[in-house]
């Protein structure tokens, strides 16, 4: 094992993209959506620009623009101004709502649960995500992902880059900085925890955004503490 | 089914007493310690007392005489006063620690890891406990207890029965009070969560303080929607 890891004694990991296929997972119910209400859109654009809108949601808040809400709330509000800009027509409150909660159904990476309950044997295992954490709840029974313990921003209120959230999951734990790792696809994600004191750990998902579209890139500044092609190579990493 | 119980999504659990047998536990640790020391004192009124200083030292917090801080660090206060008053010597720094963190390491009740397995097929199952988030994941860790949600009092900065625990966990948990049931061996959290609008389970657990001595008994005016008599009946009730 690489040797700045090892005080670590709890794992938190990003969510959405990094242990969730949101993508694939958002595509397939907004084509089902589409097919039972006949409407022929651009159901990955929507997709895609959902996904904006919940970054530039929080973004609002972290920057004191907007008053705090969770990313139901968020997810709800870009919906509502997608469903008129792409005159997505006959959907009922209730079969809104109900897409709108297709956040809390995200199908795992295909190494994900694996990964994490080997990872348990050795380690606690806690969502570090800015979902709230009904949503995070939802989602584990829904994939079957075996948390120790769900942590959200939420619990902080204010959101992931801002060190709060980083901090806040050590101080939870009972654990020192060091003896928390972030892992995540993102290296924005892993910049901020790096800065608040925790370790980093990047699972590039290449496939985050469609076949070969991954979110982001490390930048040439860069240094994580370790990186590991998926959850299972990395638990192999760890007990080595 | 009890038909005031069909709206029920998630069952949020009391631990100390109603999950975990604290007492015989803690009795044993001191047990242990006071052998490898050549100590002899009254172990079982040692845990009672400690236990003791646990609900005064939320008291206070809550009635606003002090500063909050978590039940490891009025754990740890209440030790270290006990440790004088019963002339326990010999510990290190790191061994009274440890001995703190016997809270951690708590036992299940027989019934208690097999009941919450079956109750988590149905049920979102979550801790609702005055113990730290820390202290919680511990203890699953070491008792198997399978939650999906870790929520303590902690992440309000109040302790229960005070109602913006109860009520912050169904905020949390994304549900309505009335689809969130309080379980637990105590009537008085019960009536904490009735009139916070939750719904309420007493389980007794009549050796809480040995055998015979429970912690306390439902008044004349207590009234809760089910009463089981243990995790697996409760189970079974509720699949009826």
């Amino acid at each position: 094992m690489s040797t700045g890891l090892s005080d670590v004694r709890a794992l938190v990991f990003d969510v959405f993209g990094t242990v969730v296929d949101w993508r694939a997972s958002v595509v397939e119910e907004l084509e089902r959506v589409g097919r039972s209400k006949g409407l022929a859109r651009d159901w990955p654009r929507f997709a895609d620009m959902w996904r904006q809108g919940y970054g530039e949601g929080m973004r609002r808040i972290n920057d004191g623009a907007d008053e705090w809400v969770n990313v139901d709330v968020i997810h709800r509000r870009k919906l509502d101004s997608l469903i008129e800009e792409f005159n997505v027509t006959g959907l009922s409150e209730s079969e809104t709502d109900h897409l709108n909660r297709v956040w809390h159904r995200l199908r795992p990476w295909p190494d994900s649960v694996e990964g994490l309950t080997k990872l348990k044997s050795r380690y606690v295992i806690a969502t570090l995500s800015n979902g709230n954490v009904g949503l995070l709840v939802n989602m584990a029974k829904f994939g079957g992902l075996p948390w120790d313990c769900v942590l959200s921003s939420e619990l902080f209120g204010i959101y992931k880059p801002h060190p709060d959230v980083y901090r806040g999951a050590a101080r939870l734990l009972g654990l020192q900085h060091r003896e928390v790792a972030m892992v995540a696809a993102h290296s924005s994600d892993l910049r901020g925890a790096g800065k608040a004191g925790l370790k980093t750990i990047l699972v590039p998902r290449p496939d985050e955004y469609g076949r070969g579209k991954t979110a982001d890139a490390p930048g040439p500044d860069d240094s994580f503490d370790l990186i590991a092609p998926d959850f299972i190579a990395l638990s192999n990493t760890l007990s080595a």
